[in-house]
């Protein structure tokens, strides 16, 4: 931390300061400068509040400048984490695309879109059985019912399930039936729910928060971690911002600033992260060329038709040829 | 809602779209204008969604017109909404002050700061037995050790307890102890705690999310009440923008915004909306002349000592000086 | 400047750092912590630039410390300014309305409002003969003319002009009628504008732009300050944000963060600040609250015929009402 | 426009919109619907103003639906607009890359620089001769000296000069040396200058403004436009947002929304987008893999030395790296 003191602080403010810094049992370091004197803190081990300070007499501002986060540095682990779901890995160099309805609505939806997402080559499939809607009166999902249907698609495709738990109850039964638990962005602060996934088996794959700072977002995966659970994937799926021409604006630029800071694999949602269909593909080609560790990416038979979110579902068509063109930029910047 | 055309969309394009329309069993009013045809949509008891409409040929914008929302609008109830806590009311004209530490922390710091409350003349006191922590690693408060505390508090000033729970174990215990369960920003789109107090006898008070649009936050209170509780009190407590001078952004328009679309009771919280000590009683007066049903402010004995979020603390002395500044202000507009 | 290193640099590294900051003139303080080393930077006159440093091996970030501004500051003014508009002052204590339509239209209109102004006791008349319009096809004021009848409004009314001027000729020609130099949100750092208004006689109104931070705001006023001209107000006209409820987000907090830092007066355009006519009022209301200088309110005799802002125009009637409020409200915090 | 009326509007009321709306010469469409009537209007050339509606007796709200733009339009104009920019091109399906320092210093820095443009093979030299500085006491530019020197550049390396205007003089001397004028983000809505650029010759390069909307930015363009010059180039370059880890969050999404509404050449500049030297390479990929028409790169001989956003500077080889990537990816997805 650094205290920086008024232009006019007087000698006895100074000391004052310093004073509160040494019965913390920190030290204080007094640096005069040509306008105002700066005092810097060390011998802390984790953060300390500015609160200790902002308001003594003589201070203009206290800075903080150690993070409140460990266990997703790289200063503690310089390796990159490779995420296993299920023998499938996140993480190692590859493309993991993850893909699915928004919503597991019927069998013969869910299957006419799994068997494209296999075709394509992904190993992931996505599909809500508990979904998180802005309305009370809006269609939750099939619970239960639709990650049993899942199972299903596991069993005929091959493909790893990943489903999003709302609660603990939910994460329950997403841990029975599926092979990853997706945290959506509306909890990313719901810390109970954070503590209860980093208690699981399973890997989590953490949304970003709808206005969440990159820190706030790490110290979240904090959370899932501090409690024994390292296989987290964190997914940028937009923020909110006073643009109206997308849902959210996709924030590509957290790429490398993830990769800067943490050994956490990261993926892009294209789907959230424009709400529009014809910017899927062009986002999600962004999304590898940033260089992202996958994509997420909401597909359905007939998007005019689903009960959810259908406005930036790819067609199976759509999705295919996304595929494609993702893949041929993964090769080329590789 | 109303389906806008492309300049240059077809007969035949606004032919389909007039079919889709009717398919769902609503009525079509098609407006050719001097540069292109819009078709409003008629016949729907709730929300369309936008999806059915947006990727049909020819279709430049899809544009929603009905609001989500129902149990909280002045459409349905013209009456104000009086809130009733323990026989203290919220809405009925008088100015609520709701004041408190953020966390409880010892019963000394706590009866000293309600023993200022009691004398200002507010009717609440709020105290925080679950804290909600960015970190893993901060205090996250005392439990129901702090409920217990706080029923102290009422027995000895009769104050009314307001206090958080963050999820459904939590929401049992406050109901166990306090007067009103506080659902705090973080939470405002846990869909499951929403639901689980709104089958709750206690009344709630409703955070705004830190990056919620009005209509969410008006959705959220909706969640409340659709399963039969209609006691919910909205807290205007800032959103994230750029802005970088204070902690969040206090959004005061929000209050005539709610009054022109709900019955619903609507406070201010000072000391979150800015973060800063020095700012809160500025803004606890504006959000009193905005026409705010009551006020949210954390006090603390020894701001510089707090556990959890003493930058933003008044003082005992300030807190009495601030509740006098409101409480003439309120008189005057009134 | 604070240079912060990784938790893993080595000592070369740090003494790389230190050598670039001893090479540039400065002073380096070294301060081991527990996880990592942090480096003042002592000795600079002006602000230094980060990218000296950000880039070096073994820095993780770097802080700036020192703020870029001078004139504005109460480090080197403690007594607030007061800025005389022809005789009439802004920063005294009284509460300063500035009032009148958006765009000057006719005479008559001009004429009917500038009466209504001057008998709720405002000294202030504001009227655009330049308008910025976000459309070319959008009426962009009379120019000239509309200033030759704010000429006679001052004439007849006694009340001050303050007008808009948008380029160097448009100064000339305000300097020529009008008493205070408005220069309007999207113009904030229109640097060649800045610096004219800087070399005028006239006291100057410098809006905030649509998304600065306070310190760029402070730095535009810094501009014009820097050549010579210290008669600046401040003003406060709301900000972009995600919330759609407003045309903008009014900051309130930004009256006592600017008094923290500036002795220069600041007033709240409740007008631009919200965007429609219902919740101008309240605003103005918490405006004065929170203690700004004064209110610059739009104010219009037939608001449903305005060429421009009409949805945000007081009626007269209106006008008078708020007028009274707010007076109200002064004399109570006063 | 469509104006939707309260749920409890009176026939009264409603017969009374109608009579506006005809009033103005324009035709009323009644939608009488489950809960609350509709009222679309059609006959309007241009947009209608929102305040002729929305304070009218039993309006709950009044949506705009043309969009007042024409000129920019793919309605007006269907094939892509192709600027030549002194017999080079951008939107012709080539990759446009813009690269040179931020400000133009030295001869010798910028010649190196310009020596390994031309050797990546990019078209187009930028170099700022006028430097909008946020702060009145930082280096603004060596202006015409400046600008003398990047004819130069033009004459030996054949490199088309791209090079910023502030204002009507700072125009003349653009026109005079360079081959492109750009308009900074922070003149995006400086209409007198949009205007004098809008009869120049040359093309004009226009950045979106910090916090402008996607309408804002094509309503700036459309004033180039609409005085008779239509060789303009949009440039993304990054938006105002609450996000803290970049000067500005890029929003890459604005290519798809642009194509899908103009006619115009959008290209990116990674650099201001980013504001981090370490972020630049990775976001310019994705630039191109999202479809832009071009980049726009800052590059310096010796970051740390310059004298003007240095932070986000590539050196010489990061640039000619970043180069060959990015002209892989655009040969991929074409």
């Amino acid at each position: 931390m650094l205290v920086v003191m008024n232009a006019n602080a007087t000698e006895a403010e100074i000391a004052g300061v310093v004073r509160v810094i040494e019965a913390l049992g920190l030290r204080a370091h007094t640096m005069p400068g040509a306008t105002r004197t700066a005092i810097g803190i060390t011998g802390n081990k984790g953060a300390i509040s500015l609160q200790h300070f902002e308001n003594l007499p003589g201070v203009a501002e206290a800075i903080r400048v150690s993070k409140p986060y460990k266990l997703i540095t790289l200063d503690l682990k310089q390796d990159r984490t490779i995420v296993d779901i299920g023998g499938a890995k996140i993480g190692n160099g590859s493309l993991a695309i993850i893909a699915g309805p928004c919503a597991i609505e019927t069998r013969q939806q869910t299957f006419a879109v799994a068997e494209v997402v296999k075709k394509s080559g992904a190993k992931f499939f996505r599909g809500g059985a508990f979904k998180p809607r802005t309305s009370p009166y809006a269609f939750a999902g099939l619970g239960e019912e639709g990650l049993k249907m899942l199972v299903e698609v596991r069993e005929k495709f091959g493909l790893r399930i990943v489903s999003e738990a709302l609660d603990e109850p939910g994460v329950d039964l997403v841990e029975k039936y599926a092979d990853m638990i997706q945290i959506g962005a509306r909890n990313m602060q719901n810390y109970t729910l954070l503590r209860r996934v980093g208690r699981s088996k399973l890997p989590v794959l953490l949304k970003r928060g709808m206005a969440a700072t990159l820190e706030e977002w790490l110290l979240a995966a904090e959370y899932i971690m501090s409690e024994g659970n390292y296989q987290v994937v964190l997914c940028e799926r937009g923020v909110r911002t006073f643009a109206q021409h997308t849902r959210n604006t996709l924030d590509l630029a957290a790429v490398p600033a993830v990769r800067r800071i943490s050994h956490l694999p990261i993926i892009i949602d294209a789907s959230h992260g424009t709400g529009k269909n014809y910017m899927v593909t062009p986002l999600a080609r962004a999304g590898v060329a940033v260089g992202a560790d996958g994509l997420m990416i909401e597909v359905h038979c007939k998007p005019e038709e689903a009960l959810s979110d259908g406005a930036q579902a790819l067609t199976l068509d759509e999705f295919e040829q996304m595929a494609d063109e993702v893949r041929a930029i993964h090769e080329v910047i590789n």
